[in-house]
């Protein structure tokens, strides 16, 4: 078997999707968190900037395979998806998946003006305005797009008849909107609860380190 | 084989790859081709609005393959690559294209911005800092990482020993910024020229409508 590391800060982000992967396959893996002191600029240590300096992007999550490095997030979870038996059973699920995950992806451009500006330490006033112009409405629709989705396809999962890694991209995600008390669509929510429910997943993520994003 | 339609707006943008895809794979599609004018708010057609609303995200560009809808031009693309033979030869190969592209989409935010900036009218002294302050660093930055990983493959393509979607996504972009006297840089120019002229792509890019992007 091949010797797999997966190096990402110390939160769930976009790695933990990758990490769920590992834990469903019953995979071992090396899982490498970075301190996130070390994004500040100055605080880097040298360490840090010689492994950042060595990605092939210079950005995180990097999975290396015997050495071989893949960059950018949906890259890893994909190819690791694929191997692993979650990528989707024929081409058109396969397609499928991928899409809303770029759907989401598009979505995280507003996700991420909001966090940068509320953690950012931007006034009070503008991380009002950017959650209630930009970043809500974006929001709304996609969680609007991701209920019609479920409703839909009526297996309980966003494609076909079980899981895919979009299930993992996207329940995640939802953890996260609800520990920020940004999650109010209770379907979403249950759909949410039922994937982290799954035998498959609950020990891991029961005692996987509790981070809020 | 299954009947193809292709929707996107009458440009190259984010569907042309698929269209390359189509004739490097010699399988007849559907090329429908929305004129730009029905993204003018108040200026939309009824038919426009109503084909808009049937599609998955209420986005172009659309794949509908026997009636069954793709959404997502990284999703199109990469079917189309995986059933036509040109997503990468192993697990790993395919996993770098796909970083890759998700890479180009990173960058294509801040190219996003610019071109929205200079073309809805911002003032010319807004458009500047754009450009020379968020367009400016994100482009040269991606530039050199095409060149690194151009270099450090040596087959000429960006992935492994021949031509890939990867290619098709990020030779065509090289045109527009060319196009827009934005890429100063020869070896890019010298492997956009190379994938252009490539003996089964040769012939449908002199013909196919020239476009700005």
């Amino acid at each position: 078997m091949p010797s797999y590391k997966l190096i990402y800060f110390d939160g769930r982000g976009f790695a933990e999707p990758a990490r769920m992967l590992f834990h469903l396959a019953e995979v071992p893996f090396e899982d490498v968190r970075i301190p996130f002191e070390e994004l500040m600029p100055g605080k880097q240590s040298e360490g840090f900037l010689e492994m950042k300096d060595k990605t092939p992007f210079g950005k995180f999550p990097v999975l290396s395979i015997d050495g071989f490095d893949i960059p950018q997030s949906s890259a890893i979870i994909r190819y690791l998806a694929k191997k692993f038996g979650y990528a989707g059973k024929t081409p058109e699920e396969q397609a499928w998946a991928d899409a809303i995950v770029d759907q989401f992806k598009d979505y995280m451009e507003s996700f991420r003006q909001f966090i940068y500006a509320q953690r950012g330490g931007k006034p009070e006033e503008e991380v009002k305005k950017i959650h209630n112009e930009v970043f809500g409405p974006v929001k709304e629709t996609f969680l609007r797009e991701l209920e019609r989705i479920l409703k839909k396809n009526r297996s309980g999962y966003l494609v076909g008849a079980g899981l895919t890694w979009a299930d993992l991209v996207i329940a995640d995600h939802l953890h996260t909107l609800e520990n920020l008390k940004e999650l109010e669509v209770k379907s979403l929510e249950e759909y949410k609860e039922r994937i982290y429910s799954l035998p498959e997943l609950r020990d891991y993520i029961q005692g996987r380190p509790q981070r809020e994003m």
